[in-house]
């Protein structure tokens, strides 16, 4: 019989440390803001060595993309109905809720503000987070094209930013005005245009 | 004969020391960065005084957002040739080219992430910028409208963030996947839409 990880010498599996370490860091993430993502932090609040922390996430800036990706990914799924304007709808219905939220929100600003003046924190959001999205977003993308509900010839990293890069710019300037009745105006109008 | 405003008192006209201020704030916006628009140094490159800057710009981010107006617009203004979609084409070109240019991205960039650590300083780069931009766009987009190239019941929210927002949060994430392809794709596919 195999002795359980754990058991050996006391040390924790390394995928519950590193779930700790994520789950640490998205709890400062979303409760205190990207200020409080240290590596510091996490290590204390989480119980796993700071050498550990540094190992996986060689910046802060990794580590807050990977905790955001962690906490929004459930919520963002995109369906998988058959419909794909159906599923886009009830997509960014969820996603409206979620970054409207005030954790959230202050989450993603502040992710999207230290990109800013970072360029490592920039890279780490881009890899951790924006393509990880993309990619999943764009199987869905692809077998709407393939089923013949989106033209062959469509953008799709121009629809992308359309929809949720749209949403984002908004957040950022009038957050206010990020309601779901626009986010439904942008799935309408960016599967149908405006041109007469 | 009226004695020009200048000679009374060797006090300059208010419009001179108006844009002399805002030239100043334009130059170290573009030039330095957001963090070098203070009160005190534009008052000292302007030559005016500083509780005049305070006067007309009562924060950093109203002068940074007003500079940032006074630098861009004359290059982002929509064409009106009567075809909607080739003045887009063009301004979208234009507003590609000024983005992408370092001293703009920067000054861009910066004023996007002060935006999200300091409420006044988003609040000003809205009323002052980015309302003033919407304003002149809706025009173009009602010329449209009215002349039938678009859709009656378009929405112009999600419009200007399907084309310009889009654009923005781009070059947030990853600057270098904003090009003039982009600009183009982001045009064509606002106007036409992706369904099948």
């Amino acid at each position: 019989m195999e002795i359980p990880e754990r058991r050996r010498g006391g040390r924790r599996p390394t995928a519950e440390v590193r779930d700790a370490a994520l789950s640490a860091a998205a709890e400062l993430l979303f409760d205190c803001g990207i200020e409080q993502v240290t590596h510091d932090r996490v290590a204390t609040r989480a119980g796993v060595s700071k050498t550990t922390v540094y190992k996986w996430w060689p910046t802060a800036g990794a580590l807050a993309a990977e905790a955001y990706l962690l906490r929004s990914e459930p919520l963002l799924e995109l369906p998988d109905s058959g419909d794909f304007a159906e599923d886009l709808l009830i997509q960014m219905q969820r996603f409206v809720a979620l970054v409207t939220e005030p954790p959230a929100s202050r989450a993603i600003r502040g992710i999207l503000a230290a990109a800013q003046t970072d360029d490592t924190a920039r890279e780490a959001f881009l890899q951790g987070y924006v393509i990880p999205r993309r990619d999943l977003t764009e199987r869905a993308f692809r077998r709407a094209q393939h089923g013949g509900q989106v033209r062959a010839n469509a953008d799709f990293s121009a629809f992308i930013d359309q929809l949720w890069g749209a949403c984002y710019y908004r957040l950022l300037v009038e957050p206010s005005a990020v309601t779901a009745e626009y986010g439904e105006a942008l799935v309408r109008q960016s599967l149908t245009g405006i041109a007469q």
